[in-house]
């Protein structure tokens, strides 16, 4: 955050960049409107998917943010993207505005096109979750394999903004597409309802809920369990010097008002896990560089086109100039091509592998 | 840290400082060789005390770091000053190049002044530790009230550098001046005896060593407790906002080094106090909000002359545009004027304040 935000001065904040023969420019931090990620393809703009603030108390939260009835959806701990039809051909974007040669690889295992070939003016945004994505660790306990792709928003080609829900609601039933669970329609005075949903998604492994007030604004917010925070802590550990620092302290923050508002009495588990939280990446990171002077995490995700397995590879090299990336194994098992690789985290290789070996540091 | 290197391009690295009638020029950033905290008092220069670096492991750290015998001193965990004479007066100056009301205040208490009348020319440089300081929480276990004084280093006027330790030794012998303990004096080679050092201080409560070489250019290293880690966070997370963010994230990583190092075991307690450490504090933060509406840090020291307490917050409210310091209590007790006073962390009342009233945050 810190290394983007001094760039930003230095650099153009639209970059040219193509996919296959493919040309667009894409918005690489936010302009004006324009969200990040949004995308110009000659004269079809596909807006960025908006950032959405966050909520660290329910009661107040839901008072001071909403002035209509909600709709309370899982937030499903994934990777975002957005699925439309440019020039006659589907794309899947990420976050940042790149075509993901994974997600476009398994588009037609995750969901019906069909609403795009009806509808091509709409852009779907879904959240592709599961153990085998190559983005993140991390995913709903729900998906026990592979990736499943849950629809949260649908937007329309060169416009800003969401469909209404209830209108959202009616095309995903129509073309059967999966979606993020739709929890229940609220009044902003209810959060102790809210609250009972959120800790059954704390006991079951959910990520949050994004809450969504039913009125022309569309305004929402996210909200997020306890138990998700340490597990974004558990899973990310070893890209500390990769993350913004602020990354661990906010989840900490974060889990501590969750539990204090919610009432859930610390015991031992909570600071044990919290610790074992911070603990055992750190722990693996030092193995990692004891036998393979390395420190990396390893990902698997399988493609139907082998090509594009080497596109994803491609794809992450060029995208993060901090990660270096190793291919493992790309092997046919069935019907998929499965790609085994490391993301190489050289800073925290360096950082590791500069104190090991006996080197002073300051502070 | 990432304000201050933002702001050393902009502003002039001197500045005058003043101390009652006593003006002085103060070096604000490290200048050249001018380490921060050195003060030039007309012709009389005090050179700051040096950055030491630190070593997060022992083994390889010995074998890299010296190659002379050295010397293992206890790290007292307090606050640095260095006691010298300027025209004739006493002062003791903060590792930033402040003068301290209340190390001046008590110095009688805390030393005897003798070697100062008697070797104008030096510089006493000494941790002032115990539960009753004003800057900071922690304290070593064996000094269970008010503070105590110890002598780590000697240097002399206009000089950069240290007294060779022996000499050193002799002069604090000599003066019978309170001193780091040494612990001992050990080849490069004997990283496990050191080693059995550190563990018996992880046990007690030290908060690590100093390792000094035995030889002409003195090169020092700290090595640390993976307790003291701990307790640095347990006592300085509700100052989150204030401290740089990497600042907790480099505490776990130097508590794992070390435990893995030391090959204590993993158990049950130790990630739980990992946990704790990052809970307490901010749940303690989250009640004062509710009740008091603002998180601070509570302290209290004692004073032989009122005044001192009185220029003592002036100070603090002078030095930290980031802190507000309230003063709850001056009262005569015994022979001293005993203080109280709470530090006020705007960032961290500011943070929670915005959030536990339903705010909004982006990340």
């Amino acid at each position: 955050m810190i290394a983007r935000a001094a760039e930003t001065g230095r650099r153009s904040r639209v970059c040219s960049e193509h996919f296959g023969n493919l040309r667009y420019q894409r918005v690489t931090d936010k302009l004006g409107d324009l969200p990040r990620g949004t995308c110009m393809f000659g004269e079809t703009v596909i807006w960025g998917y908006p950032s959405i603030g966050r909520i660290l108390r329910l009661e107040s939260g839901l008072r001071e943010q909403f002035c209509a009835p909600l709709w309370v959806e899982e937030k499903m701990d994934g990777y975002n993207v957005r699925i439309c039809q440019v020039a006659g051909r589907v794309l899947a974007l990420t976050r940042g505005g790149f075509v993901c040669p994974f997600t476009l690889d398994r588009l037609a295992d995750l969901m019906d096109l069909r609403i795009l070939d009806e509808h091509p003016e709409l852009v779907v945004c879904a959240e592709v979750a599961g153990p085998e994505n190559p983005y993140l660790h991390g995913h709903p306990p729900r998906v026990a394999e592979d990736v499943a792709l849950f629809v949260f928003d649908l937007m329309r080609r060169g416009m800003p903004g969401y469909l209404p829900q209830r209108e959202k609601l009616a095309l995903i039933e129509r073309y059967g597409l999966p979606a993020a669970p739709v929890l229940g329609h609220f009044q902003p005075t209810e959060w102790r309802r809210i609250g009972e949903i959120l800790q059954q998604l704390n006991a079951s492994g959910g990520e949050g809920v994004v809450l969504k007030e039913d009125s022309a604004r569309s305004h929402r917010a996210k909200y997020v369990t306890s138990n998700s925070s340490i597990s974004d802590i558990r899973l990310t550990i070893q890209s500390i010097k990769q993350l913004p620092p602020e990354y661990f302290i906010n989840r900490v923050l974060r889990l501590v008002l969750f539990l204090d508002e919610q009432q859930i009495s610390r015991d031992r588990a909570l600071a044990e896990g919290l610790g074992d939280a911070f603990l055992d990446g750190l722990f693996s990171a030092i193995e990692q560089v004891k036998h393979e002077h390395r420190v990396y995490e390893r990902y698997r995700c399988r493609f139907r086109d082998r090509r594009n397995a080497e596109r994803l590879l491609r794809r992450i090299r060029a995208g993060d100039r901090h990660i270096q990336v190793v291919q493992r194994s790309l092997e046919r098992v069935g019907d998929y091509y499965v790609l085994e690789f490391d993301k190489v985290l050289p800073n925290m290789t360096g950082l590791l592998g500069h104190v090991m070996s006996g080197g002073l540091v300051y502070d």
